[in-house]
């Protein structure tokens, strides 16, 4: 059977607007950017989007599924993003909300070198939760940033990755600080007997990139931490498959995307795409902290980045964006043990990393048996 | 005077939200990411974003205009869009409206390579608008898009352009199609004495991008098209320093960014950004086509595209996204003759590809001397 990529909408027609109209009108404008009297029998029937589904929903409102034939696209993920939402993000009250993937175009992308499973085993850890932390603020220098390091790896966190806006500025350099940052949790794992991990902020520029994530692994780090949404989301797939490194996607300008009426769903964007590129872990902005997402989407996001996908490896949610180290354990409860906890802020509010950190880690492994 | 990123913001606070919390809080999200409580007196003078105003706008709005010192920066574009819309795009009701930008930011950033002045020289076009078309629709053979690239250029279109879903699928796969597109045009204007450029997209997985760039000078190109926002912004200026190629920027994926309440304006990314980045042409959607730009976004694009910036070169304004063939002399007439008018599925529509430009350009002939 022909393998297609459907994908489900949903659309808030404006005035003048038919909800026909406009689910053809997205076919149309996905695939060859020109009106249907302008195309050949066989353009029209072989490469236009077919709309297979047009529901009304109450209002205004649609459900469209429109299923692509994989031609249209190829196997890069450059024009997989083209497809799904390139010339369609420039009109309005067009939502994507679910996603039907062919197992070859996942194929092709690849997902997690690592996932779930990679990570435990890089971290060595088992049953339990894993625990990420950052090294911040901006304007630290990279020995402040290197004691801050060495603190968190004695305190047992089990990820412990650059800020996102840490990138290479005078204050902090990205090879001076990669270098002591990985050397303070390096000599820190050697004297307690851990085993953390430091994760170097290695988006950059365009040209940059490669030597930064040469010189990460060069220095014996075994993950990275990649901003998709900056550096353009192939360069995920394309670090993993160059350089064997474990990859955290930093959601940084994703949430442009999530529009209430227009968009991608987050758990599509931040799930399946940023999965299917390649990233071994996903941070989202999980409820209840400084950002907006509900209990369900971050649910959602859990569930699409460790389900069923084509075979792909089920990468890790790292939930992050303010949470409380007083309800680190319930989010464990209420997630899973196969979770990332990133906590920052509410860390250093304790003022004593090591030992906020050695406590955080004792309520995480409270909660091993439970899950 | 310390030079410092001043950027404008339309803040809609909701409910429990007070625009002095809301202000402060994008300052340190977008610097810092730690509350207050947790930075030393240094930094937080240092590095943390400086509210310089604000101003209610009646209702829940209020304007406010937030300064960040570039150490917070550094000198990579891929910094500067985590500080302008990074974590802050996963929030709601913030919108850019302004930026006043540091000239040693710009200059760091470069701008257009070729510009106005540039495009013009290449194509050889003193004084009237500039015509460009794209070649579709994907689903062609490449002998069949090289078909139309030889027919718009016998008839003097300027820019010749892929489409940006023309990619590297199998029914015209980018080397040969870049090939063959490239010697049509070529043999066209020997044969027909004209001066048209093709533009092979080459947007491109991260690792391919290269080998795109140097296939396409190689064959006589001198300009290309980049989705910068596929791509990441920074290869956009990676190209223009590596490769010395005329660039023009399209926008697929850009529109995530154009939310009412809650974005980027258009002006801003399509114009200054996309300008200091190094595009030398950057198309957008026109007014009265396929998706919904006012005039007055319009006029305010090609006003930023064309306007002083710190020095930068002007870049051209390509306004495309269904515009008739009909109302290209009145779009001339109001936008100046420094606009690339983007014209294809009008073409397309009237069959002869060859005559329909012919016609065309003589209409934007005679729109030279009002202008």
């Amino acid at each position: 059977m022909e393998e297609r990529l459907r994908v489900s909408y949903q659309l808030t027609c404006a005035a003048g607007e038919t909800p026909t109209g406009k689910a053809r009108g997205v076919a149309l404008e996905q695939t060859v950017e020109l009106p249907d009297e302008a195309l050949s029998f066989d353009i029209r029937e072989r490469m236009v989007g077919r709309v297979e589904e047009l529901v009304p929903l109450g209002g205004r409102r649609y459900r469209a599924v429109i299923s692509y034939p994989l031609e249209a696209i190829g196997s890069e993920i450059s024009q997989f993003l083209n497809l799904l939402f390139g010339n369609i993000s420039l009109k309005r009250g067009i939502l994507i909300t679910g996603l039907q993937w062919p197992r070859r175009l996942l194929a092709s992308f690849g997902g997690p070198r690592y996932g779930i499973d990679g990570l435990r085993a890089l971290t060595g850890v088992r049953r339990r939760a894993l625990l990420c932390t950052a090294l911040k603020p901006m304007g630290c220098t990279a020995p402040e940033l290197a004691a801050r390091a060495r603190a968190f790896a004695l305190g047992g966190v089990d990820l412990i990755k650059d800020d996102h806006g840490l990138a290479n500025q005078r204050d902090a350099p990205f090879r001076e600080r990669m270098l002591r940052c990985q050397e303070a949790v390096r000599e820190a794992n050697a004297v307690g007997g851990g085993n953390s991990l430091y994760l170097p902020n290695v988006t950059a520029g365009y040209g940059d990139f490669p030597a930064r994530l040469a010189a990460a692994r060069e220095a014996g780090c075994r993950a990275v931490l990649i901003n998709p949404w900056v550096m353009g989301l192939d360069a995920v797939r394309w670090a993993r498959d160059e350089f064997a490194l474990a990859i955290m996607a930093h959601p940084s300008l994703s949430g442009a995307y999530f529009g209430r009426s227009h968009g991608i769903r987050p758990e599509l964007l931040l799930g399946d795409v940023v999965r299917a590129a390649g990233a071994d872990g996903s941070i989202y902005p999980n409820a209840g902290g400084r950002f907006g997402f509900s209990i369900r989407t971050c649910e959602a996001i859990n569930r699409h980045l460790r389900g069923e996908l084509g075979g792909l490896k089920a990468a890790m949610p790292v939930a992050g964006g303010g949470m409380d180290v007083r309800r680190a354990a319930d989010w464990v409860r209420r997630y899973g043990v196969d979770t990332v906890l990133l906590i920052g802020g509410s860390l250093y509010l304790k003022g004593d990393l090591r030992a906020a950190s050695a406590a955080l880690l004792q309520a995480l492994e409270a909660e091993t048996d439970d899950a």
